[in-house]
């Protein structure tokens, strides 16, 4: 690492961005910085084209960034504390580095203005199907009991719907319903052709199976995708599951929208439910990260966790992940949230993540912040697979 | 670690065995050690009987062995090299130490012996069954082309099956074949009542389609484990596949049978194939193991295998783990299997391991020969998921 003298960094970067002798992969590299280029709404592409054989052993011609010289850069204006960091290549026939990429240490990954960007995209094909076929998606959500998060968490969903033109009907039961009060309403929803996504907000009380509660649900309109089918699908090389689960194809869409790179990089998935854990740990291994799964039987967690490039953590223990858990610039997509109370807040509580952010903000070179990252991340990933859901049942494909 | 005079290893055992001051645990230890008391014939219990509610975090009374005081004492007799571990725990109340357990580095796993008493088990349990209702469980085996190793691997099922009792039958198939001559063979199997277990010899010709044909294949008769619903009810706690795969169930009987705790243990899976090393990975986290799946894109796999005690190695790439890879003490299993041309061997050929034996013997703890490992147990459990099938179908349980 070479640090250039302060106050330089924006002239050294104007310069090759504009000069004619900068390749042009310098200059795309630079521009993105300055105004990335955002043209498709999800940014996962199917799983199946990220399966690569595996028959090649050892493969080593290490990849990323991490082996590549590069310096950082001290941006002097503007009072902010945040570094960029910009890796170059060194090519002895041209005159000057290419740069590969940039980053900025502290980076906020802004969940809420990805998230906004994504409905309005979804918001449009929605119109776009209704004015064509004269059909809308549908979601259906059933509620049981009184849980204040859980009823945060459908009002949430339920904005959201109507603001992209979703269809939103909910089935409300009471915290002493039977199991087969809630196998009947799923039913109902599996039957109506309206309906394109269901799902059963989690958790249920203790009375109820959950597992035996979600088999009953109608594959095609599993849009939490925690069939064991889709999970199954999800874990294995060359196939595609229907959905992927909400929260964990959130993570991953903020990592791409961010240009973190995930093949070859060490990830670390904090807790291991089957609703986040698991499901986004298989996700990363998908897209070719080398994946560690820590959980509660784990001995020393914050030794493997600061191994990792790629930190997601979902486990809903407030500030279980310090700082000193991090290692330098890793990338921290903390999933957790749970509730503390605050009467100051309009319902009477906030949500905190799993992430100590004060101490991780000043480590990592990008995290996302609870509220506002993962969060509403989850819900566009909802409404984008109800969308998805519905295409393929009315075969509409733009 | 406090090392013991030589010679004195086996009085001091002796010692403890049979004072009455020593502790039933200690006796109980000591004695397993001498006669290994095995009444189960599969050591596996249910899935989720495995799961533990993940609400505490973080959950850090150091569990295992590594924490406690230990020492290893050096066999001086019979001229062996190996060493005998013991591990204690001091209590202040107790005169004495109380024995926790013994290992003994450069043991090999035997899984030929361990495998013959498994099928012994199931010779058994077919015999109970055919004399109790005159029905014995029943595989079918689909096998395309002239793979040598496809031909070598179903010459041993059928031998297996032969030996218990299992009815075996065998579709053979050129290897031009087409999709639909599979399904063909899968679907007249399928409706089979003799057959309560149906495999395809894998791998096929390029040209078929793995992923569809094996989604023909009946869920109730899928003993091999294949089927994206078994895989995800593997990894989804809380619920229970109603068959895990062969070969990963195998290294977990392994490593049961030798009375290796794989709970808060560091477990590294090299490999992540469909059939041996995603699964493997999913079911040490069943048993509670830290996980980290190895593949060809991972940066440093020598340095992160070496950091684990439960090393699982399912690539076919003969030699690829080193002695330098392991750390000491760990526990191997290799379930690779590259055919090697030798004309000295029956049919040409022999099996090779992933794991360079002969360096990773005198570092390892325990570890599996290849052949003569992971092999044998491969086709015990596939007797045994066919057995399962079989009392399932008949409602027959001793």
């Amino acid at each position: 690492m070479t640090r250039v003298a302060a106050g330089s960094w924006q002239n050294c970067l104007k310069k090759m961005l504009f000069s004619s002798s900068s390749s042009s992969r310098t200059r795309k590299a630079l521009s993105n910085l300055a105004s990335p280029a955002h043209e498709q709404i999800i940014k996962s592409p199917p799983l199946v084209s990220l399966d690569i054989r595996d028959d090649i052993w050892p493969l080593h011609p290490s990849t990323g960034f991490d082996d590549l010289a590069s310096f950082s850069i001290q941006e002097p204006s503007k009072g902010t504390k945040c570094t960029h960091i910009v890796y170059f290549e060194y090519i002895p026939i041209f005159d000057e580095p290419i740069v590969l990429a940039t980053e900025q240490i502290g980076r906020v990954i802004d969940g809420k203005s990805i998230a906004e960007r994504i409905r309005s995209g979804i918001a449009s094909e929605v119109s776009m199907m209704k004015s064509s076929i004269g059909k809308v998606p549908g979601l259906a959500v059933i509620l049981v009991g009184q849980r204040r998060d859980s009823q945060a968490y459908v009002r949430n969903k339920e904005a959201a719907c109507k603001e992209v033109g979703i269809k939103f009907v909910m089935t409300k039961l009471h915290e002493k319903c039977t199991q087969d009060d809630i196998c009947d309403a799923l039913s109902k929803f599996n039957q109506n052709p309206a309906i394109h996504g269901i799902i059963v907000q989690l958790p249920l009380p203790e009375h109820l199976c959950e597992g035996k509660i979600l088999d009953v649900l109608s594959l095609e309109k599993d849009v939490d995708g925690f069939n064991p089918m889709n999970m199954g699908n999800l874990a294995m090389q060359g196939r595609e599951p229907l959905f992927i689960p909400c929260a964990p194809k959130g993570c991953i869409e903020l990592l791409l929208w961010h240009n973190v790179k995930i093949m070859g990089k060490k990830a670390v998935v904090i807790g291991r439910s089957n609703l986040v854990g698991l499901p986004a740990s298989l996700l990363l291994q998908r897209h070719q990260a080398t994946v560690s799964i820590v959980h509660p039987f784990t001995k020393n967690p914050e030794q493997i966790t600061r191994e990792a490039d790629i930190v997601v953590s979902a486990v809903g223990e407030p500030n279980l992940v310090r700082g000193s858990w991090l290692k330098r610039g890793a990338v921290v997509i903390d999933v957790g949230t749970y509730p503390v109370e605050d009467p100051r807040c309009e319902h009477g509580y906030r949500l905190t993540g799993d992430v100590c952010y004060e101490e991780a903000v000043r480590v990592a070179s990008a995290i996302t912040p609870v509220p506002g990252g993962v969060g509403p991340m989850t819900i566009a990933m909802l409404l984008s697979n109800t969308l998805e859901s519905a295409k393929r049942t009315y075969n509409f494909f733009t």
